[in-house]
């Protein structure tokens, strides 16, 4: 069982709470976010006590919802969940939302034009890594926070929203203040107290799930940002790992129509790095807008060959324009729009 | 090294070519299809002879192609193959067609009642088990040569072409006189003798993925048919098995860009076994159209609560009349046609 | 519900209990096998009528087995099953047994001079394949019934059984006459006409788990062969396919404790096939005994860099011997014993 | 190539030395460890610029290793690293060690209680988790520093080494201070600023494997710890996720010979997880023995029907002693020994 609290509580109040809640033998579950504190009542036979909770004045809703993610589930909230970014984009709405740009940052000027590029192509969201997760301690790890000025100028510059990964708390805090969204990257999808960071702040989250991660586990995920308090997460599909060699990763498709089902939370779609081959990321792209995509993530870098990061999964800018355009019927033929 | 003779050769030339062969320190490979007959030159300098082969009389091609399959490379053959199954019905054009109807033949009224409602709908082709390749040994195996007179009666009544599994050597035979497209399952996908029967008879053969065949393997079973012969394969991707339970499989549509490119025969989808979850095979229909499908089979029956076999992944007909409206709009978006 | 029929049933008998099923609302499924008739009662109810066939005097047995394996299950027979093969080997008892041979037979003398190699080493049963399941049609494929005349010669000579591999019910027919043992191979898992035909004739069989086969469908799939009245089934894991690409396929030795508890059957396990590294085969071998195999089964060649197929997993025979002498030892430590 | 610089090395040295690298048109990637610097000289030719480095006088050591993963690897490393815990536990020799205990350290009465029942059994490590990486976010999440005083006090009355699990760089602090080994978790197997943060402290180092981390990812996550310039890395298989759902996960005891070969540093092995059923946890565990384990880790909980986190998959202490009887049984079998 979820309590929620109202806004305002004292910390005494929950000290009182939580003894309560022991009294009736169960475990109380504190979360805390900035504005929101959750208690979970945990306890084989704690739902004999609702009624205890229903009269309580500090209580705001209770919720007995049977799934083990709670707060990310429909049952929890019916309606999707449209994260408004800034006045333009809204995700989860209609309107599927592109998000391009280069694997890593790697120079303003680098930045700027790749955002332009994509900008003109109809992405309204731009891309790029500042701290990238190399599988080798001796790969380019990215510019730092050098790399979060370039693209917040190049937001700035473009009127665009901004997405960069975070693989640290300290990161997280400094990607706050840079950036629109807050990427938590595959490698990090169990890293709880960075998930809990990612939820003590106010910036949107996209939420990547991890190659051998299952639905379940990933809505469990966003769960430990969610009972935090920010109730912005995006989740995104970026590819699991199978048996199969012919491909950098085996996109999981069949995930989206599952999770629409299962969440209210707007569902964003990498085949960059979920098919990992250029020339077949158009294909995968369009088939994410057809099977139900809120949004898409996709590697546009003006010279690939030369990119430091994640070369061969990036579109040309030329490649990423007519994309688009194909991308845009899908949507239509789908009820959506993806072009302005 | 493949090399293609002349038809009409004679038992004994081959014998005198094989000969040479081996003279030349390789080891010959016949397979003799009905009509075509190939030899294989195998060995680590296969390549340094071709000039020999070339001169030959008997000699119709030579394919010197690094791919471990041969004939159902792009190499071998460019352009899309165009399976010709009647006169209405051609698969691997512009027009994705799409195959319908109950997982198993359970009557002769049941059938030919789904063929009325599928045909109704847009579908082109019906399907039906009559051998049902069941993991338990006791449950309902099929109707057997009773249920192939009830599909070639839908047929003939509906003017509609036919697809029925056979699992073995004599249900190929049994088939090639009942349907019009002999299915080998997945379970079949390297049961290599039975490959080769299919590969000896002229009926078009659907070949499904198993649930651990890479591509390469796929195109490697392709090969078994082909080179007996049959140059009318489709392929069919039905889901793999991954670590993800919230899907019965886990369809893999990355395979069909990377198998368009490395291949010239049609490929088919079958989201009805990929994501075995009734609810949500329309979600991924549509991306089977948008990612490049050349056709889809999907399993509809008139009552799937009902049904003998894989009822929680049947659709009810007036979902489907509802989904093939919807695929219509998404094979427009990418420049083909669904409905007629 | 699983009934199973006292020996010389008649057909007519047969028919009536048939009739008096259906008159109870189940479904009758008849399973005859040379010896055997079995009839599964399958409906939801079945349960029910339980004391309907108790009084019944052509009855043998009822089984209500929860499992959807039922013969295969533990709770049919709480015993080890302990498969004679002659006066010598008895598979399943305290002994683990060590089969070894080439992966194919090549020759008649390869196939003598490997056999008494393995034997001087300790092995008690000879493999070789005369009828090679291959990925590509244009690898080499056996030497057929040729080859199985010069595996049963060297058993003969060495005094020891033989085990090849059948994969048409034609080659089952075959290797019953020329083997001691039938292997099904792991692509052939699930071709159901074979495992029927495996368990229609009365050699024991050896059938090998598929590259994505469950446990549960390892034990269906015995089940096949079982209901057919062939009780002398030995299971064998011989590597899954996951996402690791550092070894051939993974070894699951977490299925041989989970089929100890499940299942009566003997358990052999194929450290060659598994890792398929030969540097790295010997280790496996020795997890596998102490894991609780009955048996091993080791592909040695005498060159194995000259070996048609599976030179890169093959042991050298000095290599072999020395494992023999190392297993012997964990063998004891788990109180089992491995050489004579 | 990596280039290993003396101690004592000073800042300015390393820019002036990064320059020059520059100019030979490599990128230098410095990692400095407390007390090792590491350059590595990233390019495509590299190679060609050996001698400029050897005649250095800060150059201690350079290495052209081919593998992605230098300093962990056999080629930089031929014996096998040893790793002294204490005067008593060496891990990497010729003795294999067992750590044992519960899940979740759950009060200071139950560690000791445990640590008691495990060190009389044999076990040299005690194990408990003080911060525990749980999928819900509602789940009991470990008693925290408390926990780690619990378990230090045990260790200290017990004269055992101790090792606990670290999710935060701030935890990685404080379990330097209270434990003698520090876990990294299979969730953060790439979350490489804490691999970073283990590898610029002094404690031993327990690595666990990701669910769908290759061999070569795993032994580039330590390269991670050991460029920081900690070198006492431990590598622990846990069970990675296949398609098999038998078993909670799927143990890859293939990984053991293949690390083997690769890499010098210790190999534990953990079968409770791996496998994940108490009763099958001790045939794994004799398998992980026989394959060539330097380590066991393994849980055991005084009425594992009661624990907070794990019960499922924890021995009974009972069945704990005579596991480790069994052990030390196949130990000696394979020249090891597990028992004192």
């Amino acid at each position: 069982m979820i309590v929620t609290l109202k806004k305002g509580i004292k910390k005494k109040e929950i000290a009182v709470l939580s003894e309560k809640i022991k009294a009736l033998g169960c475990r109380p579950y504190v979360v805390k976010g900035k504005d929101v504190t959750i208690i979970g009542v945990i306890g084989e036979y704690a739902k004999k006590h609702k009624e205890v909770f229903e009269t309580m004045d500090m209580v705001e809703h209770i919720s007995e919802i049977q799934k083990p993610y709670k707060l990310a589930s429909r049952e929890f909230k019916k309606e999707n969940t449209v994260i408004k970014i800034n006045k333009n984009v809204e995700i989860g709405g209609k309107r599927i939302h592109v998000i391009a740009g280069p694997c890593a940052i790697e120079s303003e000027d680098l930045m700027i034009r790749t955002a332009k590029m994509v900008k003109d192509a109809g992405a309204t969201v731009i891309r790029g890594g500042a701290f990238k997760p190399r599988s080798s301690p001796y790969a380019f790890q990215g510019l730092g926070e050098k790399g979060l000025k370039y693209i917040k100028e190049s937001g700035k510059k473009l009127c665009m929203p901004t997405v960069s990964e975070a693989m640290t708390i300290e990161q997280v805090n400094l990607l706050s203040k840079y950036c629109d969204i807050i990427q938590i990257g595959a490698r990090n999808i169990q890293n709880y107290d960075l998930l809990k960071a990612a939820g003590e702040q106010k910036k949107p989250v996209l939420l990547k799930r991890g190659l051998a991660t299952t639905v379940k586990e990933l809505l469990l995920s966003a769960e430990y940002i969610l009972s935090r308090g920010n109730s912005n997460v995006m989740l995104c599909e970026r590819g699991i790992r199978t048996f199969e060699d012919s491909t950098r990763f085996t996109m999981d498709l069949n995930a989206i129509p599952v999770l629409k089902k299962l969440t209210h939370l707007p569902l964003i779609l990498d085949p960059s790095h979920g098919i990992g081959i250029r020339e077949h990321i158009g294909a995968m792209a369009k088939a994410c807008v057809a099977v139900g995509a809120d949004g898409l993530i996709i590697e546009v870098h003006p010279r690939p060959e030369e990119a430091l990061s994640d070369g061969p999964q990036s579109l040309f800018p030329s490649q990423f324009k007519i994309l688009m355009e194909e991308l845009n019927l899908i949507a239509k033929a789908v009820d959506r729009e993806l072009l302005a």
